[in-house]
């Protein structure tokens, strides 16, 4: 089953800035070989469900072994059987409909 | 590594209502053994990690199984490492919080 | 327009410990006269749109005053216009299909 | 008191393809003046918090008069007193820790 998922994951207890452990997720979801996106307020990860969901448990682990005490996440994941569908088709459907409203 | 989430599935073109679909979910996380708490915007939901996901992958296998082409699910999870703290700890924290100030 | 929403705060930079945060938007929330109701991850609201926001905006404020520098919140909302419903009925909803299913 | 959000918005009971409304929606931010980027499971938004959410209603409020009689949306937002901090600096800040670790 693939799945299209959005993850923010939030380290508590290691202070304001929380960039140096997303970067490190963003280091684990890359060597779990997924397709990913950052972006303002989450990494977009595109795969085969058991590997996305391993390597979001990896990113816990990891942050939690960089020093967090704490970690709170928050997740979208879909998933569909009419067709296949990846995240660059996601974006360009709704662009197109953009387009033709600006005809 | 114990886990505290919160699940809002959403199936995506079997109408307007959903709660058949939620009832099963509800069906499928007890089935896995696991401790829930059902309330008006998701569930909660307590447990070892893989067992906590292994059963939100449950549901979205059950829900398209029962004919929804599509799923969108939200989800908050939590881990920490310097202490257990189940969900009623959780809210008994907060709760301990409210009554100091209203002394 | 109502609508049913569902509030998870996360204060960053404060510790480890959230639930003085939150504790006090339980407070705020309950002051604006909303129908609330404290679960393990979050809190369920219900009432009026621009009541519901309006106080999400004084918990931020609140939280900040408390101390918090940085504040990151999920939410979850919901409105309809087919018909009425508030957070008991989507509880009842969910619990009257599983009824019908363990008969 | 300036926010960076993030929102996804489902309409339900409107069939499988949703693309429709979330094209409207990303008409509404435009038109409310407000910084947007499209990604494949939302839209980040930045700019001052009451034209933010005035914003966000207006989707709903929109997206039921499309036809959907009921929508369910999951936002992240985040807020801070700390310093001024755009969306572009918060993928900055996560791309240099990348550049660091990768040299």
């Amino acid at each position: 089953m693939q799945v299209i998922a959005d993850l923010c994951l939030i380290p508590i207890g290691v202070g304001v800035s929380v960039s140096r452990e997303i970067a490190e997720c963003e280091r684990v979801l890359a060597e779990a070989g997924l397709r990913t996106k950052l972006h303002a307020y989450g990494t977009n990860i595109e795969g085969e469900w058991d590997l996305v969901f391993a390597a979001i448990k990896r990113c816990h682990e990891v942050v939690h072994a960089m020093g967090a005490p704490r970690i709170s996440s928050s997740l979208r994941f879909g998933t569909r059987i009419d067709r296949a569908q990846t995240m660059d088709d996601k974006i360009r459907s709704v662009e197109e409909k953009l387009g033709a409203q600006s005809q």
